[in-house]
């Protein structure tokens, strides 16, 4: 598996940072990181979880070990439950243990749980860490870039955490090779999201190369993942803290989130939730006027990629438009949406009827059978 | 008690803000939030503990809702214990409870303990909400400027934090009537550190009116506690993060730390081992060949307001110096320090012979009775 390494930048002026993108990356963590100039005497520790670690972070380990670096490896449990108060916790007195200095980095290796968490670690610990992301799974071309980081609160999720970038994303697709097909799909559903909030040629594009891209075929998926990270750099740049245009990058996913949270999480992956919500979305532009296509081809290019399209039968839309009302997003009767206006636009509107989102859950059901 | 109300500014460009110091502040926090274009709409959050709480936030709350906000109140235990993982997570709660969002505010309202974890509530809740510090320890005239803020873990200190602004702080001297007289002198020691370290005519004007100052007399508090904060804003303006110069704030912060923690947290006052942290880095000066009068009157000026200046008997020397070791400022054999060169300004060294600090922890027990 060999081809050019793909690179590009966000920019956010002192804090830019490069993202990598390609095949055989993991191997030359030790020499990225010298030429970085990251302090040998500082250890690290590299953060991974239970299904990653052992197929991956011996690479890393041994590739700093030969670079000079002292490295410490703290695993976690795999899945959301890990991004917690308690796991957080865990990971802090492993640096202690570690003896990390304020020279130190935090690495995370694995998909958007460990990032996220490990990410709050770096941020956090003795008030700020350096920071490396190294993603293993597909939807991680969306987590690892922008700084957002976080773990979950019993009534909440993502809501303890801080904006915190890294220095940089070393993005090796060899890893992509084991992940489950299940999280291929979740994770290229984020990756369509970026083509359509921002792209209109690019979601052509995923269309034409849906086969290749399920595939993981190294080429195909390494242009799909740097036009992805690509959208989300641009976003980011221009609004690193959400005050408005970042909001767009939440496409489906005020429906998607509630329905995570009603599925019990973990039911439905992320990427398939705000598959059904970038549907229900595109929906609602269908009420506010704009071509019915817009929906339609939604609907068409998700089903083509395997992704679910309607709400599992067995979840209560009550208890969706409930979820939806402690979401950040709900105001008074109408409710805050990102509703595309073409295949490659969005606006945010606050304006969407709390009725018509009801409309369209129902609809959207399973059990309603016009799937 | 009346008089002006002083005011400074830290200046962090965008970040900038200011420090109001003066008496009757607390009820005139609504008019000072509308000012401030806090928005009404976001519900806020007042971060008290329970030796405060019925004193003093009534009327912060009351002047609050007559300016026509929301406010909710959390309490918290009194003392460093709530400074915890565990506290936090509740806080968090809160936060959620009342209905908090990213428009909201949190008030740190008491002492260093509450602005240290209010203060990384509001860094952390929504990834960072606006952040209002009400002091009510002289100490406080110290950790509620700079933007440190954290919380603690089993196995060390403020090891979980943040660096995060607050958008003002209102310093209400009226609330430091209730202080028991320990802490006022505690807190005092910190006012004296920000003249040792920077301010040589301000160390001169403390030994001078120590005995108002003790007694608190507001118009003599509040010009100390001005220049204490001018000290601590100077430094932080230059420095924020804690690359070089912040570092000299830490004067007497070594062999004070450890001598809290082995003493057993609670048991001597931060203020109360610091000041006996600066005799002992007074020591070192002289160790150096800086003029023996620094060390000699450095003891006095702390005498003089009450303060420790020798190591309790039943602590024992090599905890002291095993607890110094895991501090970040040691490396192999040498110990960073910062020295004062004369009564008003100090230097870092890294070069301190960890045989001298041991020398010294010894002369300083109590039990040496060279006191
Ligand atoms: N920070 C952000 O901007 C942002 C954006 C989107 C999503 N997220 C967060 O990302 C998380 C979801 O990310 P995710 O989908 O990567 O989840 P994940 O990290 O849980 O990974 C999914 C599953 O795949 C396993 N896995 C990971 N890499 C593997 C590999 N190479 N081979 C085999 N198995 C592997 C994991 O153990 C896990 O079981 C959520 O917590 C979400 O909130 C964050
Ligand atoms: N962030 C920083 O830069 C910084 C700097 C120095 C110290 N600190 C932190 O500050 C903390 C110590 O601060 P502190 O000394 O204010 O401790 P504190 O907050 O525990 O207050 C001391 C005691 O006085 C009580 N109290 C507070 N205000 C009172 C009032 N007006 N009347 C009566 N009782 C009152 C408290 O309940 C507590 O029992 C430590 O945790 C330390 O780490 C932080
Ligand atoms: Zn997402
Ligand atoms: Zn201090």
């Amino acid at each position: 598996m060999a081809g050019a390494t793909r690179e590009l930048t966000v920019d956010l002026g002192e804090r830019s940072y490069p993202i990598l993108i390609g095949t055989g990356l993991l191997a030359s963590a030790g020499s990225l990181f010298a030429e970085r100039g990251f302090p040998v005497k500082a250890p690290i520790l590299l953060v991974t979880d239970a299904s990653v670690e052992e197929r991956y972070a011996p690479t890393v380990e041994r590739s700093l070990r030969e670079a000079g670096y002292t490295v410490s490896r703290a695993v976690v449990a795999s899945g959301e439950s890990s991004k917690s108060l308690a796991v957080f916790d865990d990971l802090i007195t492993a640096a202690l243990e570690a003896g990390l200095d304020r020279k130190s980095t935090v690495i995370a290796l694995g998909g958007g749980v460990v990032g996220d968490l490990a990410g709050f670690v770096a941020a956090s610990y003795m008030r700020g860490v350096r920071f490396v992301q190294m993603p293993t799974t597909i939807l991680a071309h969306d987590s690892s870039v922008g700084g957002k980081v976080a773990v979950n609160h019993r009534l909440a999720k993502n809501i303890i955490g801080a904006f915190y970038q890294p220095e940089f994303v070393l993005y090796d697709m060899d890893t992509l090779q084991s992940l489950p097909i299940r999280e291929v799909r979740a994770g290229l559903s984020e990756v369509i999201k970026h083509g359509l909030i921002w792209n209109e040629s690019f979601v052509q594009w995923c269309d034409d190369n849906a086969a290749k891209m399920l595939a993981l075929d190294p080429d195909t998926l390494g242009y799909a993942l740097y036009e992805g990270c690509k959208v989300k750099a641009a976003v980011v740049s221009k609004d690193e803290r959400e005050n408005d245009l970042r909001a767009i990058l939440n496409l489906g996913h005020t429906i998607g989130h509630a329905l995570e949270a009603v599925a019990g999480y973990g039911q439905l992956l992320h990427g398939e939730a705000i598959a059904i919500g970038m549907v229900g979305s595109a929906r609602l532009a269908a009420r506010f006027g704009y071509d019915p296509k817009i929906s339609a081809e939604t609907e068409r290019i998700f089903r083509k990629f395997g992704l679910p399209v309607r709400i599992p039968s067995g979840i209560d839309p009550d208890a969706v438009m409930k979820a939806m009302q402690h979401d950040k997003k709900f105001t008074e009767g109408n409710m805050v949406f990102v509703v595309p206006t073409s295949l490659g636009s969005v606006e945010i509107r606050s304006d969407v009827p709390a009725a018509w989102v009801r409309e369209i859950v129902e609809q959207l059901r399973e059990e309603n059978g016009e799937a």
